[in-house]
């Protein structure tokens, strides 16, 4: 019994694994995906190829890109036993739980342990798209339309979420935020993923696995807290007083700090860029809840970055969200969505060269302890 | 980029987490649930009690343990709801998954992170039982029957799965099956709870993802594996031939090994006791897998133990399984029903203290690199 021995709790600073799908460079601010700058992926590439790349590490050739996007638009359909779970559940349980429901059910029978099962791969990430757009769309008592083959991921999701009108401008946005929240190295959900996987259980449930450590506010839940705050406070002119208050009580303020980011997060920058980008496209909620943060990002800078706490992409993404008409309690769906090609990327790698994940834990209860039956055992 | 940095791939021998739930003794072959030896809570205690000693770390008093049950024959009996999902599922989707299922929906809309949330533990852990049993049930054509009151976990679960007649002996051995597999410490199955659960995702989702990884073949898959291991060689005299073909073509032996115990696995020990309690219970089928686990055993030890390979738990839990006439593919999902007491037990102590769990991964992709657009990239 190594009764010294040191734990490490939350697994803060200890490296897990190998991987060369993503890079977070948290001294200077960025964020590389296979050694491509998540920014410059943004700027020009796809959602589709940016899947591409995290399941290979490197990006498609012309032939290869249209085998892939026409495979991974041939997995959007739905079959009727989807459409049936998401109708009995929309109207009463929250998406996420169906999105993970779902995943559970897909991976019925099915095994794990193939790094070369890309048709899981591409399927699963087709396959949550259209679950997320379904469910919305179905929760508002409409029919389940099926995807468009001319379309993309981006435009698929608003299409058959709004039932066929959307506007490509709102595709564009989504697009962009696909790629942005695809991959963020190993954080508890992919790290959830990761060991499920590890027991060679199917792709499948391991991502299931990411969905559920996703749903807690501690990780995905953060863009629809940072929401709900700014609805809370708002507007800009109280923002200081509710800081200083919100401090007093040493409470959180969402949108604020990351557990790998020691400045300022990348990932936000290109949010603020998006949202300049697309201001013209503001309704006058969007409009208000821009007043709102940004006012909170300047007054929670001035107090929170001497202390090294800075603004993390969750302040500023609801605006967004709102934007393309992401109901707010589905934020953290979407998150889901884009994280999926992540998650699949990190299993198939895994499995590359797998080993069942199996840490130790230092006890420090009693013992050993000599049974009693009941009838001797003390009042407590 | 600290590129030097040590990968501790599996976790293998790094600590994550205090705990005063269990301890495992890896050198002289035994087991702890708080201090007390397990063979010792096998012989002399009830899973319901077993199940309020994870929970709580000491044993309860006389009327503890009388309002504890109290609470987990309440939580017995299903819904409509759960009814309606096991009926449109058991007979085409495997019992783990919808055990699984029934977690994630069951989870939808809960918030986690309250080490006090007993009432959230004893539903889960009650509710397994009564979902194994009406899937079981249901799938052979037959109504749910609900729990009866004056009957304990394991005789409900049988009563339920059998819709009225068992018998005592049955209940017995099942009663001390649900005892001995309660708890291990933190394989992959509780260590995915505990990651999903360090989100402060709910304790249901917690307790699924522990499902979804206790799915793999590398984990909880092992009995039903060792079962059909036994049916393949099919008599005692064909083992030694087995075992040399097998080593030969370098392919592993079911219910061999183990990744904590340097010696022989004492839960086995335990198993082949009650085995011995009760061979005037077996029938011929037992009979028969028992010489061949006996033949196994034998010849498999002399050939692996000078290689520090010995036999678990999962080698002989079979016999016991078959014995009480659950289904083969159903073994991984008693053990499901039993280990949710120790994934309640960590999730609710992780609670007390909890630290988000994110790891880190090391980078070791081509970095940086330059994005072409794709009519510029060459063919692979």
């Amino acid at each position: 019994m190594s009764i010294h021995a040191h734990v490490f709790k939350g697994l803060e600073g200890v490296y897990v694994i190998d991987s060369a799908i993503c890079l977070i460079d948290t001294e200077n601010g960025a964020l590389y995906y296979a050694g491509y700058d998540v920014r410059e992926l943004v700027e020009k590439s796809s959602f589709e190829e940016v899947a591409f790349l995290l399941l290979h590490q490197r990006l498609p050739t012309k032939s290869e890109f249209k085998e892939f996007t026409g495979r991974l638009r041939a997995s959007l359909d739905l079959e009727s036993r989807h459409i049936e779970t998401i109708r009995r559940h929309a109207g009463n349980l929250d998406t996420l739980t169906i999105l993970a429901e779902l995943m559970v059910l897909e991976g019925s029978g099915k095994k794990g342990g193939e790094p070369g099962d890309l048709e899981a791969a591409i399927n699963a990430i087709a396959k949550v798209g259209s679950f997320f757009s379904a469910i919305i769309r179905i929760r508002s008592g409409e029919d389940y339309v099926p995807p468009r083959k001319d379309l993309s991921f981006a435009e698929n999701i608003l299409y058959m979420m709004k039932g066929g009108v959307y506007r490509k401008e709102h595709a564009e946005i989504l697009d962009d935020l696909l790629i942005l929240h695809a991959e963020h190295g190993i954080p508890a959900s992919t790290f959830a993923s990761i060991v499920t996987a590890s027991t060679l259980s199917d792709l499948y449930s391991s991502i299931a696995a990411g969905m559920l450590a996703l749903k807690g506010p501690l990780h995905g839940g953060a863009s629809e807290a940072s929401y709900a705050q700014a609805l809370r406070i708002g507007s800009a002119e109280k923002v200081p007083q509710w800081v200083e208050s919100t401090l007093a009580e040493k409470k959180k303020i969402m949108g604020f700090g990351h557990r790998v980011y020691k400045i300022y997060d990348p990932r936000a920058t290109v949010v603020k860029q998006l949202i300049a980008r697309h201001a013209a496209a503001m309704d006058s909620e969007a409009k208000r809840l821009y007043e709102v943060t940004k006012a909170l990002e300047d007054y929670g800078q001035k107090v929170l970055a001497p202390r090294g706490i800075y603004p993390n992409v969750d302040l500023w993404t609801p605006i967004l969200y709102r934007m393309i008409g992401i109901p707010p309690d589905s934020f953290t769906a979407v998150f889901a969505v884009s994280r999926t090609a992540g998650w699949a990327a990190h299993i198939l790698e895994y499995w590359r060269d797998n080993k069942l994940i199996r840490p130790l834990h230092l006890y420090v209860g009693e013992h050993p302890r000599k049974y009693l039956p009941l009838e001797l055992r003390e009042v407590s």
